[in-house]
């Protein structure tokens, strides 16, 4: 079958091997698969990841960064065929999507940054039958494939300490920023402030919820804290505290990824603020602690989603809750990702491609 | 009056000007101040500690660090004499601490970093005799002076995560880490592992109820957690959740204050842990966000302490709940305040050095 291969750091076409579903497993095929920020820094960058998750003292699952690796782990695909053991709940011809995860016997793969099993860049892939969730009649496919990226902003809005006074900031509205606001407005959470340097993004964060857009270029995005309530100094907020008043605990949620941006923020938040740290900066980045321990800043470092979000994702897209018509700018075959990821590096030109393996 | 003046980056010895109460202000007799680490980098640092204090958005409070200034915030005092509109309800002879906050018809002056009121390193001092606190009988006037630095650990611990499965550790045995130790087992958290390069500060761990003591330059601390039943992995964490076990959240208290301590946490560090950043550093750090991402720390910045955690301290100082004997390494009189200034450069030879500005 026909799969996006990266082999010696470029995106080829090439034929792989037909793929057989073992004890559990089943074949399937994708329908389309979406481009993520990570596919494109590990496209160059795949060592470094490895060698920074080393550090952190995590496994590679023997992961070889210089085998063949199939891209792709925000999916929507359809049931072809069953491995033994299956229970068959789901029809062949339903269409599933499935947190990237297929169980082997040889142990868990991570769908997309495998050496072993390809991920949504190929006609074909095998899920576990365990972990697959039936795309509702109604959503259509490419929605579907929007579940994974948007589960990981319902996980970044559930680690942060919200209550019915908080005032939020969005910083970056890519995908991550984007899922952030949507999973803040399904969650009910309180105005939301988003703030991106690109026309394009800042107009899809105003149809995702968000009460305030701001241009960086034009305004700080800090300048609106005081007008929802939220005092910037210490001072001010223990004066207010002493008063018995309410005041919001300031969220941001940092969703750019790159550095300087954290340490910019610790500065220009208000004392007492959440910083939840969902963007992913790969780079050494630099922050003076004394300035975020004067002002008590917290650092919420946040990863990925539990198999719950994924799946509250998936019904919030179906049902309405979180409308995510408008933000797929453009599908391509798989002749055409190359050129999508070197198109994805221009914020202006798109918010989310994907990859339709049988077009 | 005489006071240690920080002049031109030197202490020197010099009279000041006498001190009269104002409205609601108390004249009081300093008995005893603490020398703090933030005193030490003060004396050659102040500037830019004021940068880095404006760079967070705080305010300066007018405070001009080329200006004479007297420092020392951790004290005990008596009173001598009352300004206007004082209701005088404790007497003059009564022993008396204090947050080092003085109200003044121009604003809140913060004692020991103030051009216009002397903190502790002074004979006398004006207090505002609303923040008051009568020293109880029998606790010795040079334990009631580490009310102060152990109010800041009872606030640490205060803004950590603990529950009945939590394990700690305590990274560095200096006021800071021993202060933390302290607020720990007075609030009845399980087990503490503390950490120190320094035989004496590790012995000093222990008597405040370390359960575990470990020399880093023998072994890792890190290597304690699986002992206490924290896994360090994210997948065995999962693991174990799925099977309905229980586990502590692992939290960590950064009590160093120096750069490359907080990266060596992050990559160390359990899955998930809580690293509560109470040691000071002063200088830019340097951190691997993607690591911190991959392992969901959270990074939680403290400073200072509520007025209810400093009067709680003062308390469990006067039960015994807090056992400080000991930890007093020597006393000098303000002509000896240089000298141990150059003295705590080395972690060996003191805990904490007292200045007696009567002697």
């Amino acid at each position: 079958m026909r799969a996006v291969v990266r082999r010696n750091k470029q995106l080829v076409c090439d034929e792989i091997e037909e793929l057989a579903p073992a004890e559990g497993q089943v074949l399937v095929r994708t329908l389309a698969c979406g481009i993520c920020g990570s596919d494109l820094h590990a496209l160059h960058h795949m060592e470094h990841m490895i060698e920074l998750g080393r550090r952190g003292g995590g496994g590679d699952n023997g992961f070889d960064p210089t085998a063949d690796t199939v891209f792709g782990h925000e999916f929507c695909a359809e049931v072809l065929d069953f491995g033994p053991g299956c229970g068959r709940a789901l029809k062949a011809g339903a269409r599933v999507v499935s947190i990237p995860v297929t169980l082997t016997p040889g142990g868990v793969e991570m769908l997309g940054f495998s050496n072993r099993l390809p991920g949504g860049f190929a006609e074909r892939m095998l899920l576990s039958e365990a972990l697959l969730l039936e795309v509702p009649n109604g959503l259509p496919t490419d929605q579907a494939a929007l579940t994974e990226p948007f589960a990981v902003g319902a996980h970044a809005v559930a680690k942060a300490k919200l209550d019915r006074d908080s005032v939020s900031l969005v910083v970056g509205c890519g995908p991550v920023g984007l899922a952030v606001i949507a999973g803040l407005k399904a969650a009910g959470h309180g105005p939301v402030i988003a703030a991106d340097f690109s026309p394009r993004r800042r107009a899809a964060a105003e149809r995702l919820g968000a009460d305030v857009v701001v241009d960086p270029a034009a305004e700080s995005p800090h300048d609106r804290w005081e007008a929802f309530g939220v005092p910037k100094a210490r001072a001010a907020q223990s004066m207010m505290r002493m008063m018995g008043g309410r005041f919001g605990q300031p969220v941001i949620f940092e969703c750019v990824g790159a550095p300087g941006v954290l340490q910019g923020l610790i500065e220009a938040a208000p004392a007492g603020a959440q910083i939840v740290v969902a963007g992913v900066c790969m780079e050494t980045d630099r922050i003076e602690p004394s300035i975020a321990i004067t002002k008590e800043i917290e650092l919420t470092f946040v990863f990925g989603y539990t198999p719950e979000e994924f799946a509250a994702t998936l019904r919030h897209l179906a049902d309405g809750v979180i409308d995510v018509a408008g933000l797929v700018t453009a599908k391509v075959g798989l002749d055409g990702v190359a050129q999508a990821f070197r198109d994805l590096g221009d914020p202006e030109a798109h918010v989310k491609i994907l990859v339709q393996p049988g077009h």
